[in-house]
């Protein structure tokens, strides 16, 4: 325990604040996150979920107007707070923080699969979404109807990520989840653990979910299967699930819902089984 | 029926190309549509959607690669076809216009009320939404799931706009809808027209969705009442309603789903009735 040692730094070029830089600039901020093992919570609530999860801070950057907001949590860090006008904040990440607080975490090794699965009776699958706004949803959505922990095929967009942290309250932060190596096997091992696969999907030869769901065993374990925004799973992912399940559509203009809805109802109807 | 012109601009200032300037400025964006009466369509799936919907087309706009892209279209239309580089593009719309494919259609008057409620059976009613991207979503859910019409408070952030209309994937062009002018005594109306109205809020003292909607009776018309993302549903309309509902939630961190994810559950629920 440290006393909160408050750094006022004018200069959005400072390189101490280099974690913080141009938040909205997907390429610069993959490459960087990356490179130095680093995630952003944006917001107080997420930023003390993330510390209530265990994870390190690096950093803390607030603007003057809510530089005593985290003083609980940042007392007890050992790492620095820098306080920022909120011109410089604008330069610095991009846009303006109206929220007003950031923090800068270290990331930790994703667990294996073995050990995400142990406990899991109910997990989703996701393949190749790209966009990180639809896996923090999917995340939010899952962590609130029951689902145990989340799998990711090797290219799918990373739940860390500063939108998919956001988008999801913080619930990427609490649920467990990892990501396959193999794509080409990757279902395989987790039939290999017991789990029934439904794969969902708008094509034909598709059960209706609620029929699906309604001939499950209690104690069964399911890994829902969900596909990219456009094109949906691929036709590997489809011959590897158990079962095919699509929600029913009542207007033939629309032939899906999108993947962040669709993921919902999938998740409530699980969790109602 | 007329022949197809193509009228080729290359610069992007061009007085004739006002309607498409700096889509991503809502300010800007939400004057000018206003104003003139007018909203964008994107991608040339959404663009036969507004036509076969029977939106009239003021204009057209395509990039050199895709200029033959909406030809059947266009030429029963009696709108010019402007075709411009994807350079030209980008400087007046504001990004890279990877569809290729850009329509502005004339708005109609809404129809009243009584005419929106006079077939429906489920109606979603949206309070003060402020995100387009959400208020697509819900719509392209609710079209999908069976609802009949959609209702909106005279504050919620209006359908037409670009991001809705893409992400609803046209659905707004085509689910009947309409806005109260009266906040304050709107649910009376929609009570007084036959409606039971279920306000889905993760407050106390509601009722499980499944149980609630188990309730129902087969012919009873249902209003499912959605609030702000942030605040969720007026406590003038929480108190409007004839019953609150919730989504059981699973996880204690997680207090309530998304607005676009609860619509979609609970439209799903409704359409399972």
């Amino acid at each position: 325990m440290q006393d909160m040692e408050i750094i006022r730094v004018s200069d959005p070029a400072d390189p101490r604040l280099a974690d913080y830089t141009r938040l909205r600039d997907v390429n610069l901020r993959r490459h960087l996150e990356h490179e130095h093992g680093l995630f952003m919570a944006e917001g107080e609530k997420v930023i003390r979920r993330a510390a209530a999860a265990g994870f390190t801070p690096r950093s803390f950057l607030l603007t003057e107007r809510r530089a005593r907001a985290l003083d609980g949590l940042v007392t007890g860090a050992d790492a620095p707070l820098y306080v920022v006008e909120e011109e410089t904040a604008r330069e610095l990440v991009g846009f303006d923080l109206h929220r007003g607080a950031l923090a800068a975490f270290h990331r930790r090794a994703l667990p294996d699969l073995g050990t995400v699965l142990e406990k899991a009776r109910r997990i989703v699958v996701l393949e190749d979404l790209v966009d990180h706004t639809n896996v923090g949803a999917i995340f939010r959505s899952a962590a609130g109807l029951g689902v145990d922990a989340v799998v990711l095929a090797p290219r799918c967009a990373d739940p860390l990520y500063r939108r998919s942290v956001k988008v999801s309250m913080g619930a990427v932060l609490t649920l467990p989840y990892t990501r396959l190596t193999d794509w080409y096997g990757g279902l395989d091992t987790l039939r290999g653990a017991g789990f029934q696969l439904m794969a969902l999907t708008p094509g034909e030869e598709s059960v209706p979910l609620r029929e699906a769901v309604a001939g499950l065993d209690a104690d069964t374990r399911v890994g829902l299967l969900l596909g990219t925004e456009g094109d949906g799973l691929s036709s590997r992912w489809l011959e590897g699930a158990t079962a095919r399940v699509h929600i029913p559509m009542a207007d033939r203009d629309v032939d899906s819902l999108n993947v962040t809805a669709a993921a919902a109802v999938a998740c409530y109807e699980l969790a109602q089984s």
